[in-house]
């Protein structure tokens, strides 16, 4: 057995409160090491004849990747705190991990309390907790300029004429939020029923990330009665709607900015931001990258963490959103996001708080900061082994599997999946135009936990390069929509409704990874229903035989499909 | 090389920033395994010619466990922002090791930007920091019921004479504040330049676990007065105090309590408690342990959070004490933690945070919530090594090195350092009386980072078993005191004090871990300065060559014990 390998953090993703009652406790070993485990635990003061009284239950191996095995139990401690360690199992021997590692498996180990581990008290207050709707949600990115222009008079002067041509970094098409408005009877029909918009307050620029002032649509977007309209049409169609919050840095044209570049050192603005000489020049500034016009705010300085908390609870309170995409949430202090998550979720207890992270979000999904980040670190795998052809279908999955047990089971069943956005190649352009690709891919997104997301135009079969590619005018005339790949949409879109609670909730289990035919099958279930998948990336068309599939003779088998 | 038992987790002790600016790395291998490690970096949006931009220094190797080597890199990221991952070599190969676990050491992998871990924007904020004075302070604790008896008039009715006897689990011996004051000289004389009381708020117990009410002194003790005279001649020398919080539970002869016992569900305190049916019996509702005496506050009521942070600002405010020690921290919730910090740091800024957690404390140790913990965990190692003599030499210098491995270093040195206390066995009575091996563990926990504490009387040899005999009368009759153990503390004392930043910021180096002659040497160094020390537990005695210390010929030799 490679002790060195086994591994457990306690008060991690490893060990934590499910819904304030049970307790998740996950371990990981060399794969093929343990032929099994034995989770002990009990309550820390239980005690009989001066011995503590402990239980003892089988964990489950739950998951694998190309290194490691994944073990499972949960439990109800009656009195809510709990002690507890290991016995791992091979063929040659069986060992106790507890809090001093590795431990000989005998009387003395066991009676040494602190060898254990502990979860002290189990509280509701530490629990991992995200809204309920999220759940049954599917999304649907909106770049407003370039969705629908629904008012003309609204449009930029120098807009060009919609679709007339592919976008520059700088070019205006007129898309606004009556656009949206008029487009709704369309995305009821599609089935989504939450609608992420990238900014709309007002900036100088196209997609709005350089604000000027968070207190205000864009005018050339609409203004509040419009965005109230918009809302309130949402809210009756059983539609959710979030926005994008820029809150790690503000646009130069800002009156704060503006402020300091004016008056230096004596401005009132100057703690703002992160400011290293006065004059601000080019470059003597901390930014969002090294953009000059995107000078980076310093939300340690209260007056900035109140401006943005005000602007947080305003369109909350005034306009009742339903959710905050937070951008390069990653650059802002943990400090700051606890105290937005307290002020948002006091307002409206609801609310989907969402970070833009890259990389792994565990750091800021421990409860009390985001609900869920949009989760590349998800989108990546797929991409790889679907789209680029770069990895192996085991490989793919052990990278999921590897990041489904970097989290809690109640976070990863609300993280914000996606394929593409305004920030990448467009899926169908990542596919290199293999329709067939993109299909296999939407279609893996939706059967997988976790929220997924489509960004406008991928129902109709839009394509594009990166930034500004990826960021063409929606094509709104049927005989130029792929139409044949909106009715799959639909069909996903309707199906992952209809098998939420299970796409949700249900084990995850990858039955079949054949990478030298590159077919592979898994299965979600959840109680008494499975749902089992086939993807077929190879060349040979697949037979499979249901009796393979191991499935109880007594159930009833459908297509789920075409649901005969 | 075992790539399974390569690990290393973001934003964990493993990835922190240490002042602001500096962030320090850590990765796990398996042991002896590695040959070096080269630690890759750079700024993620750093970029030339459309490549990365990425530095690369090697890492050192800090610790070893049984199973384990430590490697550790520092770096001062010139735009606070990091991108980096491991190439680990051995003498078969090189691999690389990041986001997504191991992968080939290739140029397509180096390129592959989500490959790489992120610590994406070092904050100030989330930057773990303690107060400067704890680094240099010798702790004292006292159990105020049985350290001096200044004023007989304050003392129970049934107060048996001091050291009378034995004390039981319900005795009173009459000890009080004022008894504190008078023996100040006598503390200053020590050395130690910070107290830490055991509770001293009203409560029918000895030990006021129990409390009756937390805004007042118990009457036995003094009053406040009494209290305000205490912290101020102790400030006047120099030194800090520190008081014991019971937030977890209240005494059950409390007013609210007492309420909720006679009015049932109609009690306005119902919702301060965990309380499962009315009327409460002995066991429908949650206590510390199984102790019916002490129910649990419900620290999730906003109400009892507000009546709790009052009390821990009172005595801040009205009496300028310098820290709370929070008792059976470990089982009140996160959530109410990382308020009582804010509150706390924001009343005064120097506060000392210090939880009672037996085990791992690192949960708690983030930054936003404790500075330190009751470090048992490093208590135990030295016990079984020292005291028990169950463990080898090497097995407890392994179990230090994971438990400092397991925090961040700006933790480990504030941490609270102790052999003892009134919860567990006197140190002398777990040495079975062996003074040499008691001073050996006292010389030992000295000569560690961390803030070493004695418990009121081991400097003069008092013993006991578990409580009550742990709470013996302190002896003050100079005759019956142990002077050469006394001079010895002095001693010991005064060198930590000198020696005091090398001790606390110093690096460990175990130079001989002999473990069949019980033999062991480590070093403290810090920049040019070096303190080696030397502990024979064995029966034969070792001579070590100067020669074989490998210290630089220029180097000053000097015994740090005798000075000469
Ligand atoms: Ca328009
Ligand atoms: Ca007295």
């Amino acid at each position: 057995m490679e002790y060195a390998a086994i591994h457990h953090q306690p008060f991690s993703t490893d060990a934590y409160s499910y819904d304030g009652r049970t307790v998740h406790i996950k371990i990981r070993t060399k794969k093929g090491d343990a032929d099994h485990i034995r989770f002990i635990w009990g309550d820390p003061y239980e005690y009989n004849d001066g011995k503590w009284s402990a239980n003892e239950q089988p964990m489950r191996k739950i998951a694998a990747t190309e290194m490691h095995d994944y073990w499972f139990a949960e439990v109800v401690p009656p009195f809510r705190r709990l002690q507890y360690a290991f016995v791992v199992t091979d063929d040659h021997e069986d060992i106790f991990f507890g809090s001093s590692g590795v431990c000989p498996y005998n009387e003395k180990t066991l009676e040494t309390i602190h060898y254990y581990f502990k979860f002290p008290f189990v509280h509701e207050a530490d629990t991992f907790q995200a809204p309920e709707w999220v759940k049954s949600t599917v999304w649907y990115q909106i770049f407003p300029e370039r969705f629908a222009n629904g008012r003309e008079d609204l449009s930029p002067k120098n807009a060009l004429p919609w679709g007339s041509k592919d976008p520059d970094v700088n070019d205006f098409f007129g898309g606004d939020l009556q656009g949206i408005v008029d487009k709704l009877d369309y995305l009821e029909d599609l089935g989504v029923n939450g609608i992420y918009l990238t900014p709309i307050f007002s900036a100088p620029s196209n997609h709005k990330y350089d604000t000027l002032d968070y207190f205000s649509i864009d005018p050339h977007f609409g203004d509040p009665e419009l965005f109230r309209t918009l809302v309130s049409q949402l809210h009756q169609r059983g539609m959710r709607i979030m926005l994008d919050a820029v809150f790690n840095h503000i646009g130069s044209a800002s009156p704060q900015w503006q402020d300091v570049v004016k008056n230096g050192d004596q401005s009132r603005y100057k703690d703002w931001f992160h400011i290293h000489s006065f004059p601000v020049t080019d470059d003597n500034y901390d930014r969002f990258a090294f953009t000059a016009d995107m000078p980076k705010l310093n939300t340690a300085n209260p007056e900035v963490q109140k401006y943005l908390l005000d602007i947080a609870l305003y369109w909350i309170r005034e306009f009742d959103i339903d959710g905050w995409r937070l951008d390069v949430a990653n650059e802002v202090d943990h400090v700051f996001w606890k105290t937005f998550r307290q002020a948002v979720s006091t307002e409206k207890p609801d609310v989907y708080i969402l970070g833009e992270i890259w990389h792994s979000a565990e750091p800021w999904l421990r409860g009390d900061e985001f609900h869920a980040a949009m989760n590349y670190p998800f989108t990546e795998p797929m991409i790889e082994y679907f789209a680029d052809q770069t990895i192996s279908a085991s490989r793919m999955a052990h990278r999921v599997n590897a990041h489904l047990m970097n989290g809690m089971k109640q976070a990863n069943e609300v993280m914000f999946n996606l394929l593409d956005s305004h920030d990448t190649k467009r899926l169908l352009t990542r596919c290199r135009n293999d329709e067939k690709k993109a299909r296999a891919l939407l279609a893996f997104m939706f059967a997988q936990t976790g929220s997924p997301c489509i960004y406008y135009g991928t129902e109709i079969g839009l394509n594009g390069e990166n930034d500004p590619l990826c960021r063409k005018c929606m094509v709104w005339e049927k005989e130029k929509q792929n139409q044949d790949m909106l009715q799959f949409m639909k069909r996903l879109i309707a199906l992952r409704k209809q098998e939420n609670t299970l796409l949700t909730e249900g084990h995850l289990e990858w039955n079949l990874l054949d990478d030298k035919n590159d077919f592979i099958s898994f299965s979600r279930t959840l109680d008494e229903k499975i749902l089992i998948y086939f993807f077929n990336q190879g060349n040979v068309v697949q037979h499979v035989s249901l009796r393979e599939l191991n499935i109880d003779r007594n159930k009833k088998i459908c297509d789920a499909w075409t649901e005969q």
